[in-house]
């Protein structure tokens, strides 16, 4: 789908496309079909950013608090939404050893408890190593870093999910 | 479940009990969790009607356009929220003759066309035949307007979940 389509899409078919690129908070999409027509993907991106920004304080935390613990218990009883599947996948977060998951899983509810949201991170563009070390070093962080550290992974994960719904307009002009 | 339970409950739990108090909108749920305590059922609404109430005007939208077509594809379909499908049940919406079916999806159409999000009332405060003469009367206001007169209703709505998942306090002292 093409910018061009986008732009023509009603409510519904807009919110039905787009309404996970922000983790369970088809709200932000739908808040954001106000601000069509969008003059490139770019522009719809900025447009969510910018919503998102809109929001006081516990409006960020809450897109936070809706999302999945990684490597958590919706993983395992495999009731993720489909794009937070394949992103933990692709990050190989499903064949953690036995102590990588125990280990996951302590650090994950020290966060939890130390800041009333979950540890959020772009998976695709990390992998286990990686998020494991993140994981260690955020906890450390003062907690409005912290909340703007995760939301600034919230809108990477965004960016990732857009690339997949549409065709980005380089891509238009082959 | 009364409140002094409810401010118990981590955010994961809070979500999953309240997540739905406004339709398909649990990042109001989260974020309001930042305010507990909440001394009180009426300071739990009173927090959630504050949090709607600070959104941007796209987002009262966006609220709304989350929201199921009264007697639509939704409910035909069986794919609303129970909450919704008994809002719907208890209003007669699922016992509408042809023609009133009918009637209701063209002024649907026209409020949707003309207003860009659906038509939203609390159905449990109503039956088909006032709900079918407000949506012929709320049609003819001025969007401003309709746009705050359907954010009512999603408080109204809202009211009656909360009422039907936290004990009153007056039920406390019996």
């Amino acid at each position: 789908m093409d910018i061009g389509s986008v732009n023509y899409l009603p409510y519904e078919d807009f919110v039905d496309v787009f309404g996970n690129v922000v983790e369970k908070c088809p709200l932000i999409t739908a808040a954001v079909w106000s601000r069509r027509p969008f003059s490139s993907l770019a522009d719809l991106e900025a447009s969510i950013n910018d919503f998102i920004d809109s929001l006081p304080e516990s409006g960020k935390e809450g897109i936070l608090r809706v999302h999945p613990d990684l490597t958590g218990r919706d993983l395992q009883s495999e009731t993720l939404t489909r794009e937070s599947r394949e992103e933990q996948v692709q990050a190989g977060l499903d064949t953690l050893t036995t102590a990588e998951v125990s280990r996951m899983a302590r650090l994950n509810t020290e966060y939890k408890d130390h800041f009333g949201f979950p540890f959020v991170i772009c998976a695709r563009m990390n992998n286990k190593a990686t998020i494991l070390r993140q994981l260690e070093e955020r906890l450390r962080n003062e907690r409005t870093i912290e909340r703007a550290c995760a939301i600034d992974e919230v809108k990477k994960i965004c960016h990732l999910r857009l690339q997949g719904l549409v065709v980005p307009e380089t891509s238009n002009k082959l």
